[in-house]
């Protein structure tokens, strides 16, 4: 039984302390937020838990096992760097810093003291996306092409962040956890509308050593809300739309084949294939519940998580990245080579 | 009553003959094409017109007053000069010329001679694109934000254009003909997935001097079929959508208004507007048939056409600047400012 | 403020004691349920009600004025009487009971002790259903012409009601609201697919005076969940589909008139118009949330709900009509004549 | 080859001519038409064949050995029977006759002369339908629970039948084609909104002896177009959807299975299955292609058409029986029992 303190109740953490609530691998113990008001919300639907406007004395109650972070990310890191230095585990909500020597520093600590960082990729732990981990993973998709997802609707501006660091992280996470490959290189364009705003409107390639090329088109001021991926492979290729209340994941059994023969030298021999569609059934269980557990089996086996401090600070250089080649225009900006870290496998 | 000679009959040659035959305001005179087997379907169709492989018969028919070309890109600079130096109008299947060099010289040659040169962009005469246009104008969307279109399925793959060539120059027609600005400045990324082909996935930013992005997403390898563009406004934003069958434009009350109270030193206010939805009732005439009248209607007149050869000569500066940038993965590429042209109007 | 006591803590009963809890008009003083669990649950949520597992210690309870039922539909006559026996206001789930003598009891019961019976017809309270009304009211369709509805899934299968009382009951209610008509006759046929189940599918078709019909269309047995109506007028028709996110309420412009010329008795002329589409912003309020302060209301003021017993009766009326036609393959059942009851107007 | 002769060129007639023009098996040697335009356009298009205003002139062509009848529904009967005795092979457009007496006449007439009978039930020739039929036939769905289909659009209100004789016609020939048991008894509901028209709205209900239902909802007046059709079985499920660019058949691996376990005398236990959904690929050749081309080889070879006469004469028995319904607002009218043929296998 893990014991769980929870920093900011505001839009999501109301949603953690109820997982972390209802599984019986964890109990919430405390939860605190600058806010008195929201502290009032906690108290009324969970009566009996500590509640305290100073972050410090959660992190240093030593009824606290573990700290889930659920604040504004230019926060981030102060509080995790305070909660491992308490002796805490900590969860993160996406993206984790703000930066990759914050994140880097985030993941040394951890690592010294043995403690689990994990991150909130949350979109790693549904089914939909686990469903095409596995189908990737076991090549059914053949050589992967491209990577091609659109993420718009209207609104939430956000204040501290644009909109690449808002809704691209998503899908910078779930590349990081799905594809075979990493991106070597980044550039991405974009806009601001509102004056003294950051991007609301942006545009990110990714690129990477082989034939993969990946496609990120992020806006908050759509008038539709959009959420669809394609996977492109050599064999199959996968349509992956959030907005479908089933058949989430479609998977295409299309595809070229390219003939080499004596004409080739004039005239390149393009046939396509159309076979059968197929939508696999997906687990539905709560992505927010499977992450809870996993967060709690980790820190009792010590095994590394899914989405451990390393992804978070792999998305971090790319979001890092994507800004400084956004600020120019569209410049191509490498990525540092990873340290190697293996691609963990999709079992939660 | 104009008398046409077409010049290559195989994928579009036969929509332009059937409709230069049935409008009372042109006759089909004569065809041309390279293959035999091919002129045989057209005589089977349309006996009586006179038929040749060699199109410099058909060009210098003193029977012939305008020649429309429909044949592969690369032909078009040589069959358009011959046919304008033969004392012929012209109407360019598109894109107009494979180099902006080209196209000028089109257009001075046709400027010379008083002859009416115009481009097809086919996509300008269809019912959805002049309400878009007629929105645009009339300031039902405000100020313009953002032009994004998606346009991707699976083939055909292009042996002598990549991607942007064949599919972007769609939207790069209707950007031309729609917005109230033009682009200065592109930037493109790619890739090609055929040893030795084009790129076949493409990504395009075009850069306004005002507050306008504008960004197209074309992909010959796509397991589905899409053809949707949104236009984004400060009052009101489009979603077109080419693939349904009704409804194919909608117009959405929606939007955003930033307060700039005293508060707004420390944080903006944005406010959400979200309205009613409307889809205008579209003129459903075949856009080739519009295309095919306004074409003898210009030559009669003398009137310029919507879609002169100067806007496929701008047309032809933007693909070349894309095809520039994706070589470079992305580097801006600024565009030479236009002669001065008027934005035509919308009336057909 | 009207104290609340709600018997049955199932699958509803949680969402009506939330919005109790949540509004100001109302506070929850006691739960009832058979089961013990569900109890428990209930204290979990909302420690400080009073907790029974007899509904009438609830109904006597002296600190409740007004008593909601969630329960079966086959237990809703007895709670229901009971409780308006003891004095409470009384809010009933649909459908309000099993027999039309029992509903006419029950309105009885509270007409003379002066005491609220309503039910709860919960589309009533969405915007969609609203918008719909005022577009009929307004005289915005003209005559109308027909009611078309699908409402399929898969599951859940009932013990205790066929489809036509858990599925249909929501379109009777719905037309009750909206419809300036109400039906004489009612045809229905259906089929069971479970030994000893009740029907799973079945098709109502109503007959009205004049030029209006109604069709109902429900599945407990279909792949795909629909949730689609049309309500075709004179003038404009509306598709009402509950499983878009937005948009669920859309108007069309569309519609036939008849020329009756001197030609006219040889051959009959319909024309067709096809003029925009658009759809209505909708009111977004939790219907549920409405429909509670709705009832607070009513109490206080001594007025009329929106879905008064009466309403509750005439869709019960139906009910008992398709089930009578159901059993014998389709033959019509002519409804009583209506008590002379107004049609309520839509000022939720 | 064969050589065809087709009586009326208005809507479908072309359809035909240019498939019996295209195909290797057949040849087009005549067309009659009492409208000289539509000859001429017939001329136009075809110069060197034969064309008349008398249809007797068409049938009495030495060089006609088949007949093709795309004429109004009320004249079917009378240029059948003639063509018949005359001695050529015919194909009739659906419904084949106004009356069951008609259609068994037409039967009775070929089977006497060993002439083919061929009735144009298109849908039966569609990649769609005929891979449905497989998946039935192959027990891919199980028991067969439902038929249930949406055939609704605005338009084309007929002077001659009513919306089932136009509409339903197509699931009636669809049904008798997939299902594994012919309907015992049909009601119909329906009503006319114009004065002295036929009804343009109905709902027809077909019994089974066993398990199964069928349903068909067909409207003139809808504002949109819908044509969809599930088929519900034991095992497995489909939606038909016709108005899908691709994907038009989509099989869910859903339904349920009933427990009978010792509790079941006080409650029974439905259970839910929710697997993989899949979209076959479909053959996309042009069903009147295809049509055209099994006429012919049923002439030359003298066995049975998939669409025979007498699938004609037992579809034209339900829309009989649906109109005697309708008039008495849903009175179930028994089918007679079939003449005993085979159901059809599905090779086309």
């Amino acid at each position: 039984m893990v014991r769980v303190g929870v920093i900011g109740y505001g839009y999501w953490g109301p949603n953690l302390v109820r997982n972390f609530a209802d599984v019986p691998e964890t109990r919430v113990v405390s939860v605190s937020d600058t806010r008195i008001d929201r502290l009032r919300v906690a108290e009324r639907r969970y009566p009996g838990i500590s509640l305290t406007t100073d972050y410090r004395e959660l992190i240093t109650n030593p009824d606290v096992d573990a700290v889930a972070i659920s604040t504004p990310v230019s926060t981030h890191f102060q509080l995790a760097i305070d909660a491992l230095r308490a002796g805490k585990h900590v969860l993160v909500e996406k993206p984790l810093t703000t930066s990759s020597v914050e994140a880097e520093c985030l993941i040394e600590e951890a690592d010294r003291r043995r403690l689990t960082l994990m991150v909130h990729h949350t979109f790693v732990y549904t089914g939909a996306v686990r469903k095409i981990k596995d189908l990737v993973a076991g090549g059914r998709l053949g050589d992967i092409y491209y990577y091609d997802s659109t993420r718009i609707n209207l609104g939430l501006f956000q204040h501290d962040v644009d909109v690449i660091w808002d809704l691209a992280v998503h899908d910078l996470a779930i590349m990081d956890f799905v594809l075979p490959a990493r991106p070597c290189a980044v550039a991405a364009t974009g806009i601001s509308h509102v004056e003294g705003g950051t991007e609301n409107i942006a545009y990110l390639t990714a690129f990477f050593s082989d034939s993969i090329i990946a496609h990120l088109n992020v806006n908050w001021l759509s008038p539709v809300k959009v959420r669809r991926t394609l996977i492109g492979g050599s064999k199959q290729m996968i349509v992956y739309d959030d907005m479908e209340v089933s058949e989430k994941v479609r998977v295409y059994d299309k595809g070229i084949t390219v003939e080499n023969g004596s004409e080739a030298a004039y005239k390149m021999l393009v046939n396509y294939r159309a076979g059968d569609v197929y939508a696999p059934a997906l687990d539905v269980t709560e992505a927010l519940k499977l992450e809870v557990q996993h967060f709690a089996r980790c820190i009792e086996t010590g095994s590394k998580p899914l989405t451990h401090g390393e992804s978070g600070l792999r998305v971090v250089r790319m979001l890092e990245a994507a800004t400084r080649s956004m600020k120019s225009r569209g410049r191509l900006v490498e990525l540092e080579a990873d340290r190697d870290v293996e691609v963990l496998s999709a079992s939660v």
